[in-house]
């Protein structure tokens, strides 16, 4: 039986919300195998305030103390320059998270991404105090003749992120979630340059659930619903290809985004979002495993990432005494898992998998 | 206030379930502004003998002594050429739909379209006799090397039509459902040799809901999820282009497929389906208006289906008596229609509508 240490592991784009819903789910960060967390601001109303994020962050680490929560700004006119550069001087924030305006659950604040001009004053700050800029990396479609829909959204967003490297080549920006062949080719040749030891500034989280998923398996799935949406078999194979590569600019960000299971039972307004905290470790195991590059695998779900995110001494110093064990034993997937009245199905609910993870102390 | 005298009414793909449902929808044809309907087979056990059609024709017939309902087979090695032949000269069935296994609703007694040939001694009698072939024209995909998906599914198939008509030229091919611009394209290429008045053996049928779906629509809402899925709007433009135009091998074909909406409200295996029968003219009515082609109206949801089916004096007898009026006047698509326990949610429920039907002696 294989048993691998992972030491430190981190997902770096966690939906914990708010209420019964988080009691329920915020546990499973650590019960999934995750040590280190960035957690996502989409509550409603979003996070925009100092005092919003010392609450939200209080209120995570009482449900759950073990685990380490990196906390974010959701990218508004209500942010202010001076307000980031306090935040990220007394370490409350890691990054900034960008949604463009209608894209996907509580985005309705979000934002144009034709003119992120209006934030350059934002950046400016981010770039130099090492704060980083987390896209949503969809462009909306706002009329028909725009041709924008849920498989090309992606793509078409990318010459965005291009600008915006461009004109900040030190700000770090991360894009989220991605899902096509396009997005992973970008953003290996903004790395081109990059040799052993240079500081990256472009990253891609990758999920779980998108390395098992193709258009096919969610249109009569709303369990299996997520925007951006999974795409084709090509784009699939290239996020398997990037996630298991090693390559540093591609780590997990399971994207984790639970609903209570009568909002994903209708025959309109399907919410988006795949839950997968409670098996994340698992599930990605796997397919490393199934693509025999299970000897990368602590570098997607753990060096990556806390490389990219350059967290401090301070912050890993919670973790040293103890470490995450991937071992392989046969286990299923709950069926449900549910806070009273609250009830989530899981990705791959009652589906078996190989691995399970164990917390050792060293 | 416009009124248009439409005649004899033509649905050329019609799904009239069986039981408590069929008894819920089958009226609904007529009410939809429909005097006659080609009926497809794919009932559980699908019908594939003399006696499934005469018991499933009288029994519709029953509930609504009104409409003509034109009969068809399901294509399977139960057929043989000598019942073809029998049912063909008896005037009990049209035609024969071709189900690929696997792809829709009630296809798992289908057929594998690489490999059509065991079925060319059908083929040659349904030539002979004028029987026409009724394909759901998408590719399975059996193996992830194929790459196929809902998205291409319908092009990958195409090839198979091409063959079809090359191998029999005189047998009538209808593409059933038509949802691509790829699709449009070859069904003009094989007529492009057709002049006025010349026999044509390719047609394609248009639903009214792919006059105004695209996928973002059916992605998050089940209730317009169907298949073929709705694709892209360059998809939608050259449907409403083909079904607007006049060209007397597009005509109307509604797919109208009702499921008990618990059916709907489901988080894994929605039923593929979009009800529309109950409102079926007045959907397509409104794209022609939108479109400044009503004066092409009467060809798409007449003239054409019941040309391409070689309809004779007999069958339209029963309906030279009255003709469907399509009338100028507001009025909202049922939330809801229901018998007993069976509740169906039409296309667009609740939505202002522009027209209304009548029925109107000659």
């Amino acid at each position: 039986m294989s048993e691998i240490n992972l030491g430190i592991t981190a997902d770096m784009h966690v939906h914990l919300r708010d209420g019964a819903m988080s009691k329920l789910i915020t546990p499973t960060v650590r019960s999934g195998g995750i040590s280190i967390c960035y957690v996502m601001p989409n509550l409603v109303p979003p996070i925009t305030t100092k005092q919003q994020v010392i609450n939200y962050h209080k209120q995570l680490n009482d449900i759950a103390p073990e685990t380490t929560f990196l906390m974010s700004f959701y990218l508004s006119k209500d942010l202010t320059p001076e307000l980031i550069s306090e935040c990220a001087d007394e370490g409350l924030i890691h990054g900034i998270k960008c949604y463009p305006a209608g894209v996907t659950t509580n985005s309705k604040y979000g934002v144009d991404p034709n003119d992120f001009s209006q934030f350059y004053p934002l950046f400016e700050v981010m770039e130099k105090k090492g704060i980083i800029l987390n896209l949503h990396g969809e462009k909306p479609g706002i009329e028909e003749k725009d041709e924008i829909n849920i498989i090309n959204a992606e793509s078409k967003f990318l010459p965005a992120l291009r600008k915006l490297h461009s004109d900040f080549p030190k700000l770090k920006i991360i894009l989220e979630h991605t899902t096509t062949s396009e997005a992973i080719e970008l953003v290996r040749e903004l790395n081109s340059d990059k040799k052993e030891g240079d500081d990256i500034t472009i990253g891609a989280t990758i999920t779980a659930h998108h390395l098992y998923l193709i258009i096919d398996n969610w249109a009569s799935n709303p369990i299996n619903y997520c925007k951006p949406v999974a795409k084709f078999h090509k784009d699939k194979k290239a996020l398997i290809d990037a996630a298991t590569s090693g390559e540093p600019w591609f780590f997990f960000g399971s994207d984790s985004a639970p609903h209570p299971i009568h909002k994903k039972q209708v025959h309109v307004d399907v919410c988006a979002g795949v839950y997968t905290q409670c098996n994340s470790v698992a599930y990605v195991a796997e397919i490393f495993d199934k693509y025999n590059k299970i000897e990368n695998f602590k570098k997607f779900i753990s060096d990556n990432g806390i490389k990219f995110y350059d967290l401090n001494e301070k912050i890993l110093a919670k973790h040293k005494g103890e470490s995450v064990w991937l071992i392989e034993r046969e286990n299923k997937v709950p069926e449900v898992i549910a806070n009273g009245d609250v009830e989530v199905v899981p990705f791959k609910a009652g589906d078996e998998l190989k691995y399970i993870v164990e917390w050792r102390k060293n």
